[in-house]
């Protein structure tokens, strides 16, 4: 099998690098690791702020780090790999590349294989017994032992950026938050990391073969995270755009991103991707086992999907979408479905059990799967397979069917001390959103949970990425961990590199506004800082504070584009003659004097101190009046308030 | 004052004309007033789709009725003026135009007069007397005296769009959504508008001198609707391209038009898009009663205020926005606020109570704006003036205490006869966005509310039609009746026509959403066709049941231009080798013969009458045994849902 292939004359891919506008990237280690680097973004404001600069959560990795080198065929440090090694692990060859891994391309279309491959890990032993006589591999595993590792300091850590700074204020958002039930600390202990992942409340998707990772956790007490989506498929796109799609993806904030590739050398794309990568990479692996057997579903067996699944797992996949829940019980729930399965995972097993009248190979083998993905320590990404194409199938028997044996399989993969979350739909209106978490919850013992938008409306393709949002803001509010983003050209077609950033950027709103809903302490601290750079027109702080400097920028300049428009006290909207905000801060200084006339005030009764001049009290109430009613002529009441007063320190 | 006036060379305002793509205007009579004409969009589907064509709301007026001839310089035929004729008023000579109308404006830039100005109406009579006893000229007088208007005829024909051929399903899509205290019949009646109308909840913005409407009704009980802004500013834009603009706006939409027009040419350009606008044109008047002296707040005053509210109100426009809520005593509730005042008419108003240390004319004089307004039925827009510029100032008291005076001043406007809606927010995380609603249903005794998003988050400046999006749908949700769009270009510059269709498009995503949520009968109709186009691969159904086809079909062909894929059975995701779509139809072929068998064990089981065949018990359940494992064998079990099996011939 040990074929030489011929390699095209493609270049390496190029990759997007560079810091984001008035951006540098900041590593720090949290209490107790010294050696860990946690990642963050800082962004520099004007000297005209006079404020710090506001530190963001940066899952961009070295790319945008000014003074990284880059080589994309050497592929990026491997720190992860010193602390794997302390564990119970063992080095072996692998398993050899055979040509149908990459789809038996030959000739030209070989691409250029990764020259820089890794010698997989794998756990020793099986997974620990009731008793814990084996050597813990999963952070599941740890996490149930007591063992804090280093990904979950260093999660920890990054999770908690800005909250340093706002630890007295941290319980008072999250009492203005709601989070249904979520359970947000002020603060994120590592240890706190370890009781979450523990009960199955978090994951750290983190393959033990992803060297390359910066690590990050998915819970619904912790920050919302988004995917992209990306991967060639049987008619477009090439090994290297893919890479640079990934880059893209996480320059714009991508947390984790899904290879869903079809075509060609998928197995040579994953690996560039993979040695490239900072953040975590999921697929789906039935993808590439359907490739193997000339994609006839029917074909598909056991043994090309435990390869398959093998491959993956020593190149380092941080997890892996396995729909095991599309029993062959439930595929005569979709018959009168308007959209059927369109889940092309669901589709692919669904007609494997028709053809073979026999149940899943998926749900048949599912502790051998667990025992396989144990061992890298790849998290299962239990797939709905037979989620809703549209409004009219949201909410049927057939998802949550597919969802109740999905709790099942969560219970076996933890026993088995897998990682696991779960996904969610697809096309739901607004109203059957939150019953969607509520039953996730439930059936699944909260483990994380991890949706496709959803949609809350079918009549507008080309803005998906808008009708998904919708709903993405608001599941993840209800407590879902993950939102797997939706590019303008869902349904449509594949997405160019401006759809990948529209969609990323679409995520990371809903995200955030999640974020903020939920009342996590410090996600406010960015919409404050930029909000007073808006007030005080401080335009090039509000670009920067943005999360698309370049399009606030772009937008900007379409209308005003002299540069003096930049430092000027008015925008396009009102023109020179006339501001608002010009007019606020004569509010602030007619505020301002009647405080002082309340001070006045304050002074002048306490000057008529009641216990030596007791028979002067009705002169003193007539002083009273007198400024009583000079307040009414300023404007009537006056107004304190603490809490208010002190906001903009903040 | 009567100066003749230099025309500039300008040529008529071009605008977008013709058919949305496979669509046909239609215009229909309500049962008993066979003289409305009731405009609608038919959407025709291919041969191959078998199903009726789809009939959706139709904002768009002439311009989108392939046969209609359209004269920029005529106007649209005024049909209203036969209606408004009948009742009690007169016409009369108006005031005229002054220089100031147009900020003096001189020379080359004075913008061509429309060439066909109407006479003015105004009503006979001051408002009716509790004993009635004067002749009612607005809405809510009509309603009141339980008298059905042409207007009440003609929106309850518009809303009922699709609902007819659906009565018997609407109490069940109803009964499926959640309305929040919503009580939206099956079926609208005229009366049922009326009834609604009478009691403040709705409002048909309508001046008596907008012959050119086509009505349309506010309420939180009818569908959600969305207005765009259009508007010169003092930086930029002409005459033509607002014209333009609210026809482009219309086009993809937009239910009302605002003019914020603040430049020059303001009387003029208001009287071109008054002329060609078959939508309700809202205005804020203190914007061109600031121009009128000068750009500065502190001259303003009651008469110019008057002057130009009569200007206005002679011209057509159906509704004013004015901000009596920004009264002196709350002021100094803003100086603590992150971002101040950042409503334009909001900051005018509390800057002029600083200066002059004096309640706001606006709320002092109210009754007289009151019985002006009614003599055109102009609908009272209440402004929220002090409306949150951020999410740290969301939801503060300084927003509701305005609020609590705009309920006060709903209850004098109805008194006065006056048509009241509500302006609301802005800036709310969505965890504050629902007691907003609440709030003003309460204060406002459920007069409409139309809020402008609000906004969810404050990081994303050129994407803040996505971030208001997300708070529009659940605004909408929770009852609001007329969303404010807003455009990418907010908070950074002035929209241009793609703008204003991104908004548009966004906004009609969000109100669609949030009428599926309240389970409006039909609103699901359009998803239901678009969905099975989606799955049965018709293309060019597809696109043409969109909101945007252009749009929709360019995406598609950016993957796939050629014409051939448009009918192929097979999209870009998935190639086509594989197709889920396609194993779905096997599902289906599945799952019938499952049927099938079912049957034929119904038929078994029957032909064994227990009656005449009592002996042969255990023979006929060995038979029923037989078939149970077959159909375990084939699929486990049988899954018929009458609902289900209904619910694709709708």
């Amino acid at each position: 099998m040990n074929k030489p292939t011929r390699h095209s004359d493609l270049t390496l891919p190029k990759v997007t690098t560079g810091a984001l506008p008035a951006s540098r990237k900041v590593y720090s280690a949290p209490d107790g690791f010294p050696a860990l680097q946690v990642p963050l973004r800082e962004i520099a404001l004007s000297e005209k702020a006079n404020e710090p600069a506001v530190r963001v959560y940066d899952s961009s990795g070295p790319y945008t780090d000014a003074s990284a080198a880059i080589d994309v065929a050497r592929g990026l440090p491997r720190h992860r790999e010193a602390w794997v090694r302390t564990r119970a692990v063992e080095t072996y060859d692998g398993r050899e590349v055979k040509p149908e891994d990459n789809g038996n391309v030959s000739g030209a279309r070989v691409a250029r294989d990764f020259p820089n491959k890794p010698k997989p890990f794998r756990a020793l032993s099986s997974s620990p017994d009731p008793m814990g006589r084996a050597a813990p591999l999963t952070q599941l595993e740890f996490a149930r032992a007591g063992i804090i590792t280093e990904e979950m300091a260093y999660v920890a850590h990054r999770e908690n950026i800005g909250r340093a700074a706002m630890l007295d204020r941290a319980q008072a958002a999250l009492d203005d938050g709601e989070g249904f039930g979520a359970e947000i600390p002020p603060f994120i202990t590592p240890e706190f990391v370890r009781s979450e992942i523990a009960r199955g409340r978090a994951i750290i998707p983190a393959n033990i073969n992803h060297g390359e990772l910066e690590p990050m956790i998915l819970g619904r007490n912790f920050l919302v995270k988004i995917n992209a989506n990306i991967g060639n498929s049987a008619v477009t796109s090439s090994v290297e755009e893919e890479v640079e799609k990934m880059v893209w993806a996480i320059r714009w904030g991508a947390d984790t991103v899904m290879d869903l590739s079809t075509g060609r050398n998928i197995h040579t794309t994953r690996e560039w991707i993979l040695r490239n990568s900072p953040v975590p990479i999921g697929t789906v692996p039935i993808y590439q086992a359907l490739e193997k057997v000339g994609g006839d579903p029917v074909k598909l067996d056991w043994e090309v999907y435990k390869d398959t699944l093998i491959e993956q797992c020593e190149q380092g996949v941080d997890y892996f979408t396995i729909h095991a829940g599309v029993r062959l019980r439930y595929v005569p729930l979709t018959a009168s479905r308007v959209t059927g399965i369109v889940s092309r995972g669901g589709s692919i097993m669904a007609k494997w059990c028709l053809a073979h009248h026999r149940e899943s190979f998926l749900y048949e083998r599912f502790d051998e799967i667990c025992d396989l993905m144990r061992r890298y320590d790849v998290s299962f990404s239990l797939g709905d397979g037979l989620r809703p194409g549209s409004i009219a199938d949201a909410n049927d028997r057939a998802q949550f069917a597919e969802l109740e044996t999905l709790g099942e399989l969560t219970k076996i993969a933890w026993d088995k001390g897998c990682q696991v979350m779960i996904e969610g739909p697809g096309h739901v209106p607004m109203h059957k959103v939150k019953v969607n978490v509520e039953k996730q919850l439930r059936e699944c013992g909260e483990a994380p949970f991890y949706t496709l938008g959803p949609l809350v409306t079918d009549i507008a393709p080309g803005y998906d990425h808008i009708t998904s949002g919708i709903g993405a803001a608001m599941i993840g509010w209800f407590g879902t961990a993950m939102l797997c983003y939706v590019t303008p050209k869902e349904h449509l077609g594949l997405p160019n590199r401006d759809d990948v950033k529209t969609g990323v950027i679409t995520y990371k709103i809903a995200a955030h506004a999640a974020d903020l809903a939920k009342g996590h302490p410090a996600a406010q601290l960015r919409d404050d800082a930029l909000s007073r750079a808006r007030f005080e027109f401080r335009w090039e702080d509000q670009f920067n504070l943005s999360l698309d400097p370049d399009t606030a920028r772009l937008f900007h300049d379409e209308t005003l584009p002299k540069d003096a428009h930049k430092v000027a006290h008015f925008c396009s909207m009102c023109g020179p003659k006339f501001c608002s905000m010009e007019i606020t801060q004569q509010v602030r200084d007619y505020a301002a004097r009647l405080n002082e006339a309340a001070v006045e005030l304050a002074e002048q009764t306490t000057q008529v101190d009641p216990r030596t001049d007791a028979g002067d009290a009705a002169a003193r109430q007539a002083g009273m009046d007198e400024m009583s009613a000079k307040f009414r002529e300023m404007g009537g009441q006056v107004y304190i308030d603490e809490e208010k007063a002190t906001k903009r320190q903040s």
